[in-house]
């Protein structure tokens, strides 16, 4: 039987483009299915009903939730081609808790870039800034987190450079001027054709992040 | 030569109890540290540099931080006993999702319950029990969350009952009366030695707990 792979999303969630970069390094043909966020399909509802979030993928009828672990998953059922991991248990734990790092990090201190002013907006950017620092020195002069192979801590970080325009237009600075190895990483993935496909473009972006502020009462 | 296994923690820490209950089920000795966390050691900064939080695991002289990442590690370097993890891909999935949800949720609105009065108190109060009764559901009949053997959900999730009597008695309730299933669950868990001898008593958790709000200033 054909696997039958669905990922519920919504185009600009930086969790389901890790999602849909997973599937296109194992090659995985799949349904995409966009959701409303503020109307829910019934599916989104069925498929996740204890987060009630996008993205989801459903492999054969059953649920995904949570992308880096959806991206774990991906890596386990078709792990013959491009693994995500390295199979020595100490260099596993590290892609772990640096794709952890980002997740406890980038979503919150971003989202407070574009929705605050002043003092605060300041704070999250030196914050921010910090943090990409961390990363950068992680990062080293490797070609990607992991090596030569673009892998899990790749996956879970690059989503987030499809907002670095927003990041930079609200915040008034230059990501590359502060992390300029970091930049030069994400324009590399960004030259693979699974992260090119799966990253929206930049401009959409900042105009959906205006959009939404408007709606949620931001200016 | 012979492993080296070292662990930073602090003795009412359920990150710590989680560690410690995966090495004692892999029957692994260890030397256990105990850091003052208003004064922390010179090796815990060296040895986690990007949080400075315990617990930490030192292996053979290489730390791995983040409980849940740890107790992966232990269980993909111990591999040949006792296994954390079912070998099917959709149930490893479940199992990281369900430990995921614990982590999200358990200890920040623990926290609330015994911080906070009034009505905050109420709210975090009936949100724990919310949360309870979903694990509970998705325990139903079974021994432990996995099935028969004792594994990672187990492991996430046990240590936080060393905070129940300390719930309880901040927020005046019965976790046993909304949730007997769950109840007989964590009471079959402390029968096994590697949680009974890695969970502090629960009245010095309480406390604890008391003294920590003093020093916090919340009465």
């Amino acid at each position: 039987m054909a696997d039958e792979v669905i990922l519920l999303n919504f185009w600009p969630s930086v969790f389901g483009m890790r999602i849909r970069i997973a599937l296109a390094e194992k090659g995985i043909e799949y349904e995409y299915r966009e959701e409303d966020l503020w109307n829910k399909s019934p599916l989104l509802l069925k498929m996740n009903p204890v987060h009630k979030k996008i993205p989801v993928l459903i492999h054969n009828g059953k649920p995904i939730c949570e992308s880096l672990i959806a991206v774990q998953y991906i890596d386990e059922v078709w792990k013959d081609k491009s693994p995500f991991f390295p199979s020595d248990p100490y260099e596993r734990a590290q892609a772990r808790f640096w794709a952890d790092y980002v997740d406890k990090k980038m979503y919150s201190i971003g989202r407070t870039v574009w929705t605050t002013k002043g003092e605060e907006q300041e704070a999250a950017k030196k914050e921010l800034i910090e943090m990409l620092k961390v990363l950068e020195g992680e990062l080293g002069d490797k070609a990607y987190f992991g090596g030569e192979n673009f892998g899990y801590i790749d996956i879970a970080l690059i989503p987030f450079y499809s907002r670095f325009y927003t990041l930079e237009t609200f915040g008034n600075f230059s990501i590359e001027a502060e992390c300029p190895k970091l930049m030069g990483w994400a324009k590399r993935c960004h030259k693979r054709e699974s992260v090119s496909n799966s990253l929206p473009d930049f401009h959409e972006v900042y105009d959906f992040v205006v959009q939404l502020n408007k709606r949620l009462g931001i200016s």
